[in-house]
C-alpha cells in the first residue's frame, strides 16, 4: 500500500521481482481489493502460485502519529508485514512506508538484536569500486556516542555478512580530519571506536570521501546521514538535468546525446541510486528494506530483490554470529 | 604564502586576477624573497606597478594552535593581511590559510557587525538557475538558534546586496518538511525565523532541494553545511569520473568523448566550484575571501575576482544599509 504511489508501482514492482527470481514467494500485504484490482492490469496468470495477498485494509498515514502507529493499528498493512516477519512465517519485509512508522512498529513487533538499543538505516552509497555502507540514514536525529559506536558494530557485522570483509573498514564522519574537528558527541564516539579491537577504525572522514569507496562503513548521526545522502542525490540529479540542458542545446550536441544516451543513463542510475534498492533497517531482530518513498517500479522491485540477495545470502544469522563471536582483546 | 600550493597558486592566480580586471591593485603579503622568486618565473612586467609586495615573513601552520594564532603572531601573512583591510589600506582579503586561524584572527582583528556575535562561511551554491547562499560552511560546528537566527539575517542582507533582491527567500536545512523534522535547534531556529517579519522564511529545506535553486539563503549550522557541501562536490567529483571512464571504454566512445570533452569540462566547473571562487566570512567589519585550501590558479584567481567585483558591488555598505533599515514589522 506504501510509498507515494502506492499499489501502482508495489503491485508491477513485486511481479517484476517475482519474474526476476524463480525462487522469491510473496505476500502481497494490503487491501485485497485494491491489490486485486491492480493485478487485472498485469498478465501475471504464470505468476500467480508465487505469491499471495494478506488482507490489511489499513495504510498508515505519512502524517500518523506516534500514538496511532503504535496503538491503535494491528491491522495496518505495516503491522500485518511485520507480524509475517515476526512469526517467521516471511524470512523479511519490503516497504515505502512512512520512516517514523516503519522504525516504531519494527522496534515493537520484531524487537531489537541484544545489546543493542536503536536501529538504524543503512544504505550502500554509490562509491567508485566497490561497497561503502553508511548508516545511520535517519532513524535518530539526535544519537549518542555510545550509539554510534552501535551504529560502527552494525555496519561491520553487514558488510562482513554481505562482502565477507573480516575486518572492515570503519569511519566517522566529519567537517575535517583532525582530532579537533567534529562537534563533543562525534569526538568521544572516535575516541570509543579507536578503544574497541573489534573494529577497524580508521578515523574521520569528509564528506567528499565517502564516494572514493575506501571504507567500508561509514558512520553518523541520522541528521547528518540524511543530509550528506540527500545533497548527494540532488547534486547527481543537477548532473543529469545540466548534461541533458547540454546536450538539447545545439543540433550537433543533440546528435551527440542521442548516442551518449545510454551513458547518461548508466551515470544517473549509479548516482541517484533508483537501482541500488532500499536501505537496510539494522539493529532488528528481523530483515527489513525500507525503499524510498518515490520509488518507481524499478526502484521498489530493486528493494524486493536486495532482501531476496541478502535473505540468500543468510545476512541476519550470519551478522549475528560475527556480532557474537567478536571477541574485545 | 597559503593553500595547499603556496605560492606557487597564489602568485600565478593573483597575476591572472590583474590581468582580467584592470581597475585591480593588490598586496602580496607575505615572505618578499619568496615572492620575489615566484614572481621571476612569470612574465609581468605590465603588472608591476598595480601591485606589491607586503613582507611578512610568517605563515601560519596548518596546524597551529588558536593560542598560538591570537597571540605570538603580528608579523604573519595572515595577521598582516587583515591588518591592511582594518586599517582601509586595502578593501578586502583573500586567503587560502587555515580556516580555524582565519576566523579567530578575523574577529579579533576586523571586529564583529554589530548585533552579531560569530562570523559564518557563505558560498554561493551550483544549483539550476539564479544563485543560492548556504551559510555556514563550517566556521561554527555547534550553533544555537539564536546564531542560525543571526546566518538567516546576514544571508539575505547579502543577496539583497548582491543581486538587488528585497526579500530574499530563507530556508532552514533538516531532515524532511515536516515541523516535527530536524533536532531541538533546528526547532527553535525554525520558529524565530518565522516570528521574524524582517526575514520571508519558507521553512525547511531537504538536502536534495539545495541545487534546485528555489530558495536565495539556506541556513544551516557549521557542521551540515559543510556535510553537505563536501557530500554534494564529492558526487560531482564521481560523476565526472564515472563519464571519463565510460568515455574512454570503446574507441566510438572516444570519438564522442573528444566531441563532447567541453560539455564534461563545463559540467565539472559548474559542480566542483573551482569557478565559483571562494566563500565569504560574512559578520566581520571587513570583506574577507576565503579560498579553499586546494584551490588551483584558476580557482584562486577566481576568489580574488569574486571579491573584486564585491567591491564594485558595495557588498559590505549595502548590508549594512540593509539591517539597518529592516524595521521588525
Amino acid at each position: 500500500m506504501s510509498g507515494d504511489h502506492g499499489l501502482r508501482v508495489t503491485v508491477p514492482a513485486a511481479l517484476h521481482a517475482l519474474q526476476a527470481n524463480p525462487r522469491l514467494y510473496l505476500y502481497l500485504v494490503g487491501d485485497e481489493p485494491a491489490i486485486q484490482a491492480e493485478l487485472s492490469r498485469h498478465p501475471c496468470d504464470t505468476l500467480a502460485s508465487r505469491f499471495e495477498i494478506l488482507h490489511a485494509p489499513y495504510a498508515l498515514a505519512h502524517d500518523a502519529s506516534l500514538a496511532q502507529v503504535l496503538r491503535g493499528t494491528p491491522d495496518s498493512s505495516m503491522h500485518q508485514g511485520l507480524a509475517l516477519v515476526a512469526e517467521t512465517r516471511a524470512h523479511a519485509l519490503v516497504s515505502a512506508g512512512p520512516t517514523a512508522a516503519l522504525l516504531a512498529l519494527g522496534r515493537q513487533v520484531l524487537q531489537m538484536l541484544p545489546g543493542f538499543k536503536r536501529p538504524a538505516f543503512c544504505s550502500a552509497m554509490p562509491v567508485r569500486q566497490g561497497h561503502s555502507y553508511m548508516l545511520d540514514l535517519g532513524a535518530n536525529v539526535d544519537c549518542s556516542a555510545e550509539q554510534l559506536h552501535d551504529f560502527a558494530r552494525m555496519g561491520s557485522a553487514l558488510v562482513c555478512s554481505l562482502h565477507g570483509i573480516e575486518r572492515p573498514r570503519v569511519g566517522l564522519l566529519s567537517n575535517g580530519q583532525e582530532d579537533s574537528k567534529g562537534n563533543a558527541i562525534i569526538r568521544e564516539a572516535a575516541q570509543r571506536l579507536q578503544l574497541d579491537s573489534r573494529l577497524h577504525y580508521t578515523g574521520y572522514i569528509e564528506g567528499n570521501e565517502i564516494h572514493q569507496g575506501e571504507l567500508d562503513v561509514i558512520v553518523c548521526d541520522g541528521l547528518l546521514g540524511n543530509i550528506s545522502l540527500k545533497s548527494a542525490e540532488g547534486t547527481a540529479t543537477l548532473a543529469r538535468e545540466l548534461i541533458a540542458e547540454q546536450v538539447r542545446s545545439t543540433r550537433w550536441s543533440q546528435l551527440l546525446g542521442l548516442f551518449a544516451a545510454p551513458l547518461l543513463r548508466r551515470l544517473s542510475e549509479s548516482l541517484e541510486g533508483e537501482r541500488h534498492g532500499g536501505a537496510f533497517l539494522l539493529g532488528l531482530q528481523g530483515l527489513v528494506v525500507k525503499s524510498h518513498g518515490g520509488a518507481g517500479i524499478q526502484g521498489f522491485a530493486a528493494a524486493i530483490l536486495q532482501a531476496t540477495r541478502c535473505l540468500e545470502q543468510q545476512m541476519l544469522p550470519r551478522m549475528a554470529h560475527y556480532l557474537d563471536n567478536q571477541e574485545v582483546i
